[in-house]
């Protein structure tokens, strides 16, 4: 009977959106364990379902109580989470503070639970002191209405971040940058071309402007295939006057030597 | 001028409750500046302001536009909050690392936002393509379908976290990223040159291969001198082209007229 995560607990919750909204986010980070306190509508509330999106297992197996006491009485575990009251002299955490804590506890093979009260009238401070600490969201203090669902958000996200425990957070996803070699092959291919051009203008700005274009380039830390895509890119845009010009060249050719008929390969 | 927090982009919300609720958190969390790009419905919408339940000013404030492109024209940095795909190069963050990001960004004073996609389609891979990263959220692979308000609530409460924190270290050296206009600017003057230039080949290929240049030229976050540079850049090496292209029109002009021999130069 171990939890892999702690249980979600809505004390007399008033819209079946909420609760559908709440077991959704609840599956989208690994939660599965809804328990509903005297819902103001009843239960089940098909309304429930259609904003659930397809999470339909936390609230097929929700449990119904009572009372806030019934519904945590299995639990070693509980946090509150509510606006801050002084009336209760239990420790204040951030919802990371309480994931983290929870998700040391349910390591232990401990029960744990998050009790979140009604949209309006929050948690009555009898329901706050039977549990273990207070979870605090973070609110600008100038508008500190938080929809319940978003507030089940929150507290489910700090919670799937530790227990997914997600691979490191790589820089880029796909192919690695490409060597230097081939940036600088891309550099010099790119160089080549404006100064045939006349790009480097005056002269003496030349090294500034090459710097600028390499540290601009490097900083894309492109692929080897991105590479190739860029000089192509250069090849596209010079070729009509790279035909022009070999086109130009022959010609020239032709006319200071021999008959043209001859030189065609 | 200066932003105190990042805008929230919602390209082609459906649901006004959903946009409601986006601002409901936005207010909660510190940010203000929303923009709505073709809400299904149209706007306003009475609902949206019925689920912000007091958060009007997000949406008595929420700027209309036409296209991803013109929402975020004069921002500096857009991460677009999506599932990751395959399909662009981008570097992929978890929403803390976005938030923190951002808060440097900001704390440099540039101009920052989120884009998030419609609630079913998501984003098109084209405005993915547009922005300087992925803001990936950890679900839980068995279901992933998060609500856009829960995505928005997210990454919110990772700014509101920060926000509240010391200022942080610089976002980095040197100048600010140009401003998106600038970027779309560039893409467009290397876009046509290289359409003129039969680069797309195979025609069906040329989305793919625009948006490999724009995540690779994205991803360098060039600022405004170094979009002007690469503007140059492609002038340069179209310039030489036109240049002999118009030589050999007049060449040709004269070979209509003339005797061969006067045309070498």
């Amino acid at each position: 009977m171990e939890m892999t995560a702690p249980c979600i607990i809505l004390d007399q919750p008033q819209l079946a959106e909420n609760i559908g909204a709440a077991a959704r986010v609840m599956a989208n980070f690994g939660l599965y364990d809804l328990r509903l306190v005297r819902p103001r509508d009843g239960w089940p509330q098909p309304r429930a379902w259609a904003s659930a999106s397809g999470a339909d297992w936390p609230l097929d197996e929700a449990k119904l109580f009572n009372s806030v006491d019934e519904a945590i009485a299995d639990l070693n575990l509980v946090y509150a989470v509510t606006a801050r009251t002084r009336e209760t002299q239990l420790p204040v955490l951030t919802p990371r503070e309480s994931a983290t804590s929870l998700h040391a506890a349910l390591g232990d093979g401990l029960k744990a639970g998050l009790l979140f009260g009604a949209e309006r009238a929050g948690l009555e401070t009898r329901d706050i002191a039977l549990t273990h600490a207070m979870v605090t969201l973070p609110v600008d203090p100038r508008f500190r209405s938080l929809n319940l669902a978003q507030a089940v958000a929150v507290n489910c996200y700090e919670w799937g971040l530790l227990a997914q425990a997600p691979k490191p957070a790589s820089f880029r996803e796909g192919p690695p940058p490409a060597e230097q070699s081939a940036m600088l092959g891309l550099y010099e291919h790119l160089e080549t071309e404006l100064e045939t051009n006349g790009f480097f203008h005056p002269p003496e700005k030349k090294p500034a402007m090459l710097r600028v274009l390499r540290v601009a380039l490097g900083r894309a830390r492109l692929s080897d295939q991105e590479v190739r895509t860029f000089r192509g890119v250069i090849t596209a845009l010079v070729k009509g006057r790279g035909r022009t010009l070999h086109r130009l060249a022959a010609r020239k050719s032709r006319a200071l030597t021999e008959p043209p008929e001859s030189q065609e390969p």
